[in-house]
């Protein structure tokens, strides 16, 4: 069928997130067709970034800089600061361009069944960061998943504890969301928090 | 957001096959997080794939020597050559393990809407092989889509000047296929290509 080092290439591609051996076979052949403009500087790009790609050490955050670019803003508000579960999210929040403050990435949820346990998560550097006298507030912002919501709960005790204010973010309809198509849960969560005109 | 080194790696994953800015973003997440065990060896996998994949010089199909394996194993029959538009579908005949002679890709269909003309493809070396005294048969097995089946025409044709007999794959209704779910064009096939029993 084809040599190894084809086979071992749409090995490692079908273990991306949402490819399997089908879409694998799919790009490593367009792929192949296209060596020079986009084969090789595919391979540059995973080794230039998988070497200067590092984790910021005050948030978590990924960046070329540790402390990453949004720690390090000057004009970015201190008082606040953004918890989310990962990178990703992290880049939601940018993408809505309404957060100025700053964030703190877990890398994750709690998780009994998979055995993620608060040592496995960045969280005892966010209860040190957060009992600095410039943090007024804590927006615990993970999913909306039982997981999500485990360790929101865990966090909010910690900083209970220390006597530091943590929020969430509000329940309720997307904006554009069909009723129709929506979980109860939400459609309840909507309902509760309703308001005036 | 994010360094140029990451941006530009992003850009770059979300222009292969069914992927998108999102699943790009999701993809290079996932990658930074397993730096060691599978963003570094995909790089590395990526650069040795190119290097080694050749093209075969007889029959078109990608494998490490040229002529390919296929090619020089002469176990399979020389008799018959299944010519199909790309490497993939030499996979598939490969897979349904049922073909034991030669193939010939095409690297792709004629289409005038795309410019692609009969010098475009792997067409004169396929009427060259065909006229050696060896070959019985020239199985055109392109897509069943419009520009599958014109370039099956054409070929056809040229193969027909030269005196080669060409043959084609019998349409029907695909295995487990329900009659519901299947276009009139496929219905009106299977009926008049009936059989007994």
């Amino acid at each position: 069928m084809s040599g190894t080092d084809l086979e071992n290439l749409m090995q490692l591609i079908a273990k991306l997130p949402g490819l399997g051996s089908r879409s694998s076979k799919r790009i490593t052949l367009h792929l192949l067709k296209q060596k020079d403009s986009l084969m090789r500087p595919l391979a540059d790009a995973l080794q230039k970034a998988a070497d200067s790609t590092l984790s910021c050490e005050i948030c978590g955050n990924l960046d070329t800089i540790s402390p990453c670019s949004i720690c390090s803003d000057s004009r970015r508000d201190v008082t606040t600061i953004c918890v989310v579960e990962e990178v990703a999210d992290l880049w939601a929040f940018e993408r809505s361009n309404m957060f100025k403050g700053k964030y703190h990435v877990l890398g994750g949820t709690l998780s009994a069944l998979d055995g993620r346990m608060p040592k496995d998560l960045n969280i005892s550097k966010l209860i040190e960061r957060s009992s600095s006298s410039e943090v007024k507030e804590v927006i615990i912002a993970t999913n909306a998943t039982i997981e999500g919501q485990t360790t929101a709960h865990y966090i909010n005790e910690l900083l209970g504890d220390k006597g530091i204010i943590a929020t969430k973010l509000a329940h309720g309809i997307p904006i554009g969301g069909e009723l129709d198509y929506l979980d109860e849960g939400t459609i309840v969560a909507a309902l509760k928090a309703r308001s005036g005109f």
